[in-house]
């Protein structure tokens, strides 16, 4: 029996339980987890609510991260044994696996021997932020020295990645806040420039800090009208990345632009890296590397107990964090 | 002094003039060419009506087609010689260089010894079309042999060079026309599927040609309403090339097949493979190769006289054209 984190219907963060359940042995291809920390996502936020890509079946279990000590490992699994120190990629969808409990079975693909200078709690906050902006802004755009990239809902787990990243790669972060309250806590966490984008002319700031050259890539978990906006500031063959949809409403894609700059709008799942092992292990390789140099280091806003799990959920849709939500057990 | 097209001011065809006017001697990097034959192109149209990316200074000559001999070489030209049998890649805007004339100058960079089997008319009718359809489907989208390529306004000749490409990699080219008149004709010049798009259920039809998968690439000049439903049909990873805006509203853009299909929506002009030397150079010998050998064939809608150039412009305007219109001297 194990404490773990389940639903039995839609709802509010209230629908969170720790239940006490028989966990089943791994079966082949998967490694069973003696959980030390989660990371929580907006996923799952949407996946309680039932406004994810995939719908939950009840009982529910439910999340994309975790860190912890291998308790089994499943026929056909090497690599691991029993004790290691590892922590999760997300390479799977909310209802195959759920990795918020105490003792969880998650596929073997997707589990790493994290670098010993991680804390657990740094370990189940870096793949989700991590891979996500690794993928996007690397695998997909390509990043260069020198190119300007533009981080909307930057204060966010992915957004922090981002600028992580982008830095890493000797280009520009230029992070996207709608309001300026959090301006000087991006700035300290490696933004060359903030724009809230409510309070200035984003068309102007971006004009300036490109020398009116424009914006080579955007990074937007979020959509919506404000997307025009954006493709206005991109330069030539700029590229547009859209890997959430916090507003569902279509994208209103101005013709002139795309066509004039030959822009390319993309979407992009961090599955279509994590599902794939060549593009996967390179991943795994390069945030390795970082974490282990310490250019990468995720960023955690907050941290509850897994009784406290509602509360982190709340926490997340208070949108007030800078960085990740992690529970410890 | 040579009859060379111009025009006074903006307006419908006939505005168009054939005037003798004084052509300048070839400048450093331009060949001077002797015209037998010249493409006409939708861009024309739209630089004649104020409606193009670039306005016309008056008087204005336009044209961005032509095929002759080589009558002069400005300084710094290496590779021809007066009397060379030469065309034109597009590789300038309309407003900078004019090729609708007896005799007009042209960027060395574009010009291209064709292939001998070329007729004048063919030769002047290439470059437009084929150079568009391999930036998009092999520089950019890197088609495969066995995918499917949806190609709107398939009649037209970018769409019929589109076809000829998609069959020459292996690759199934999927004609979208609006109504059924065309159908026979889009079959003959080598679709292996017509769709008529006001007439037959999009959605079933891709799905029964590719079993379900949904298409890789579609190919679009027109833009508009039809694009969301056409993103809709499309596959996991699928890329959606748009090079015109015959409409110039705002692409409504659905999020959920964007993301839940990292879909890529691309705007592009040939300019970003004609403007550049390598991808210019490959583009060349993709297409002197595919002509060479029979596999690219223009298709020639139409021959007028210069005389008759406003002629040509109201038969391309009457949208009933299957390929090319092409005036010849």
């Amino acid at each position: 029996m194990a404490r773990v984190v389940r639903f039995h219907e839609i709802g509010g963060p209230e629908v969170l339980r720790v239940e006490d359940i028989e966990v089943p042995a791994p079966q082949a291809g998967e490694v069973q987890i003696r959980v030390k920390a989660m990371g929580l996502n907006r996923a799952e936020v949407m996946f309680r609510t039932g406004q994810y890509v995939t719908e939950p079946s009840f009982p529910a279990i439910l999340g994309y991260e975790a860190a912890g000590i291998v308790e089994a490992v499943g026929t056909g699994v090497t690599g691991f044994s029993v004790g290691d120190a590892v922590s999760v990629v997300p390479c799977f969808m909310l209802g195959e696996y759920g990795l918020h409990g105490e003792l969880v079975n998650a596929p073997a693909i997707g589990i790493v021997k994290h670098p010993a200078n991680l804390l657990w709690e740094e370990a189940a906050a870096t793949w989700m932020m991590f891979t996500t902006a690794y993928g996007a802004l690397v695998d997909i755009a390509n990043i260069q020295a020198g190119q300007t990239v533009l981080i909307r809902a930057a204060s966010s787990s992915v957004g922090l990645a981002a600028i992580q990243i982008t830095k890493t790669l000797g280009a520009i972060p230029v992070a996207l806040t709608r309001r300026g309250a959090k301006r000087d806590e991006l700035l300290k966490q490696g933004a060359a420039h903030v724009i809230a984008t409510e309070e200035q002319d984003l068309m102007a700031e971006v004009n300036r800090i490109t020398d009116g050259k424009g914006a080579h890539v955007a990074f937007d978990p979020v959509g919506g009208p404000e997307v025009a906006k954006i493709l206005e500031v991109l330069g030539y063959l700029g590229i547009f990345l859209q890997y959430g949809a916090l507003d569902t409403a279509p994208l209103s894609v101005p013709v002139m632009p795309l066509l004039g700059k030959d822009l390319t709008v993309r979407g992009y799942q961090l599955f279509e890296i994590t599902k794939d092992p060549a593009p996967l292990q390179k991943a795994k390789d390069f945030i390795v590397k970082g974490l282990a140099s310490g250019t990468l280091r995720p960023v955690i806003a907050r941290t509850f107990k897994l009784d406290e799990i509602a509360g982190a959920h709340r926490f997340m849709e208070s949108n007030v964090q800078v960085g990740k939500i992690v529970v410890t057990v």
